[in-house]
């Protein structure tokens, strides 16, 4: 490819996620790919406004497609929301010969990136990482997969337990304003109720399934929860609350927390995060930007970074309605 | 619903595969949801022609989307071949009330259920079930995600002592006639070379690449071979060829063989064989016969079984050079 | 061997662990080889005043050694505590003939048979299985080392997101009031400290410590907190008071909670478990009775369950020291 | 500590083995903490003799407790054995400063060790790393724990498959001339039979025991196979056997291969390694050399290299009956 780029950075910003490693791995390699130089910036935006910087050969990425977290650290940059943080960043990186840029992460991240290009008019392409699976343009963030096996996995011991003792549990888990982890790991997880903000379930209607299920003969029952559902102030309330209707009940609470961001990344999160790294790369090489790498139909496509990070993904509700079926 | 149906059998055939028992307990649980009664049916097409019949409601598939393998056993059927052994199976089905069938497989599986449906015109719906994802008319079989998975945590694990020891590794992976597992999970190991039978390598252009692979650093590989590769008569002789055109590398060899098959399901295993269940049950009831339910561009849809007996799944040339850019 | 025992029962009381099940497994297997009838005993001491009873054979206790949970369930009996409820549970066994028990479970578990035994003069052997490795008489008890794996494994993950981040973890454990857990799982994960309930070390150490392993260059922490511990009311007021005195910290809590008790049994667990539960039944065959069977020195052996009762396991200095050298 | 030693030279050697890591980090955060230097060694003995040494601070193995493997590299040395090969490693050391080592790996390492300790009167202790857990001195070495926990994890995988279909797996496992793998994984997983290097077991021992199993019922079988074991010529052999013997058995071979070696260590690797490391420093620092750290009933003890290298590590034979009971 020929091209006007002779030197890329790449960063992660915002809430890591497993498979970032993976996707750095990938962009440094298709820079040594396509022979262009590689650049790695530490700790996001702030690292950008500091100075940070580190090339990067494909020797430099061995042995991390398999590692959680992310090599080059994360952080979130209050400097950069001033027009003087993001001054210093451009400086910065004009001065290190850097002229396109690769960021992993979120909403947060690629709001900044669009800013930045917009006002230095610096080619900028996102790669979506985090493990909340809350961004329009794709239908995998990069961790999402690991993060719903992590999830299943542990929810898999809660029941060992649960059963033994014919308990009730509300597992808690991640996925901010959006209920996929809740819904994809809850029906994997063979959970009894599935609280999402998306659906407003209600108290009464909790407790009345509740009753169902155990009419039904089931003597133990998993009750995921999604963190941002709002039909109790909390789980700990939600706990309260079902204790004092179903008495009868021994209820329990586990809050399964930022075990859900690590972790050795799935294959599929792996395989994903090689082919975006990669079409990342590509597409500035191609004279492309302000644009966000993802998964649409099984194929690698770019989304303008505005419709990425206005748009939110959806719920899908045929498998809300897969899921109360299959909890029958 | 209302239907004319009123009873559906479920079988598993031939090679068993992660998410058969989460597809059954669907199926168990949707014809309950849809009140219809819901019959196992034990050892595949054999059970079914020596009247191996259960009657399953939804207790009897609990705690069992976790568990690889399938509760209603597998087997290979000689005497399914044989009218006489079709014509036994329509009477016990007929005489236990079954009148329709989903059945989870594959291509010999759906081939079996083509016939039956042609002869007796008996109403069948199939489910993709293999780890080998070599199926038309879905981007993924029932086990092959969790098999990517158990074989990239086996490399992972493979890589480790490789590394120590600055060996190379030739590991076998199954896949039958498709490269999916290998190229899939050879991405996702970060293999240095990937042997898939839709692409002929050649012994010559393997040493060749490996040489170059060794100058550029790496004091260790791995090459992922899929089982249904032709570019040595097996795995062993590839590891003698080397030895002798490589003779400073200390060559080993592994091959993963059946554990590919088994261990829990996945989370997207999970809830993929929760949806096919539920969609293999509703189309039944809506009337529909002969088709494979599977998932394509993200929906659950359906293919004619012919077609999905016929076509066959493509590999992706977009990862074959994916793969070669990250393994660079 | 020759023996009055016809017929051995065997339950599972309290906490459930890992282990429990490849325990019941052995019994049952040893009652088959010694030629002795086995029942199993539903929900612990309340099932055996129900009557809650099942003859159990060989085959009934196939592919359950993996499995974590207990498959006779478990459960805390107030009315085993009255004099009325444990005669009743007498009358049971005599009627269902009954002659001797295995009982899997801690301390109250054990405090039950003992009184049972004083009462009936019933012959009784115990088998510790709890998590919390709390037990005297045994320097493992059934679920321990398993509930290590799923600790680290899980400090492995917060790992990844801590050193991301630059975070500072709490992270809280199970343990009772015993440091087991927190001590070897600190160690394990590489905690920076490890606070258990035998030593007070007192808040002021603690931020010192912090200190002190931020000066020697190190940016993310861990600090695993025993339930047990008194150093805070609770994990949330650590993270309150460290955040006020060291404000540069931006600290998270994560509470492991009941995936900890749940999961597939080690090997370590599995073997320990078919040793104890076939060197219960000899016990009992050899007309021993009021022991718990244990593991002293790396060999299997008896200890009076009074003893195992009132002593403690004791916390090894040794290793809180190893602890302090190799987190510096 | 007062002592003449200044510096500590670290190796691994022989075969890797997961936990070595953890007794790296432990051994150089030891010598920091007891303010000595500490130099790590890369590729054993090999590297010892080419000078290929690299000063190591607590930073220096930071995250590296998790990981499998050996961050120093492993390797068989032949000039080693060569007179002039060690006095070539007396003066690296020497020029370096360095004054005792520590080595980690099994009974060549040692034997190496004692060898340069006569020479040279140079301090050495010796740390056993090896999967296969057949060193005298010790009832655990390093890696065996987790490569238990690999293998039964694999056969547990293996099990889902095999329940499906009826089938009889032959799966070979490592350890060299001694059957603790074998033993232990296959009381753990369940196996039908497990044979040993330590018992003649015999062909017709075996189609006999096999029958018998099918007999009460069983429908599938796992026999695990120790590769030191004589009873066929291979694993291969025994299968061609026991078709022909059993021709209504459905046979297959899994070979674990080396993913047995990697890993991330269990949590009880990682303590070990801990104390084993700590131990090592402490020791050369109290004037001792020759040594082997251990485990010998739950202390950590030291064994003379003599005898740690001419003893062999016994089978348990309480084990073996445990085995028949619980697979009946």
């Amino acid at each position: 490819m020929s091209s006007t780029i002779k030197k890329i950075g790449v960063l992660t910003s915002g809430g890591d996620s497993p498979g970032m490693n993976a996707a750095i791995r990938a962009v440094v390699r298709a820079c040594s790919y396509y022979n262009v130089e590689c650049v790695g910036i530490y700790r996001g935006y702030q690292g950008m406004i500091e100075g940070d910087f580190k090339a990067m050969g494909p020797r430099d990425v061995k042995n991390i497609i398999n590692k959680g977290g992310t090599i080059l650290k994360s952080a979130r940059s209050k400097d950069f929301m001033t027009k003087e943080g993001r001054e210093k960043s451009f400086h910065n990186l004009k001065n290190s010969g850097v002229d396109a840029l690769v960021l992993i992460g979120g909403d947060g991240t690629f709001t900044g990136a669009e800013i930045f290009n917009a006002e230095f008019n610096f080619p900028v392409i996102g790669i979506p990482g985090t493990i909340d699976n809350d961004i329009f343009g794709t239908t995998n963030t990069l961790g999402y997969d690991t993060a719903l096996n992590t999830v299943v996995d542990a929810i898999d011991k809660i029941r060992d337990t649960a059963n033994s003792h014919n308990r009730l549990f509300f597992v808690e888990v991640m996925g901010r304003d959006a209920g996929h982890i809740a819904l994809n790991a809850g029906i994997g997880a063979g959970a009894e109720e599935i609280l999402i903000p998306e659906e407003a379930f209600g108290l009464d209607r909790l407790v009345e399934s509740l009753n169902r299920s155990k009419e039904s003969g089931k003597t133990s029952s998993i009750v995921v929860v999604s963190e941002g559902d709002k039909i109790g102030k909390n789980v700990f309330e939600l706990k309260d609350y079902v204790e004092e209707n179903m008495p009868e009940y021994d209820v329990r609470v586990s809050v399964l927390g930022h075990m859900q961001r690590g972790g050795s990344p799935s294959c599929f999160d792996r395989v994903l995060a090689s082919r975006l790294g990669v079409k990342a790369v590509e597409s500035l090489l191609e004279g492309k930007s302000n644009f966000m790498v993802g998964l649409i139909e099984d194929k690698i496509a770019l989304t303008p970074l505005e419709q990425a990070i206005k748009g939110s993904s959806k719920m899908d509700m045929e498998l809300v309605k897969v899921s109360d079926i299959v909890s029958s």
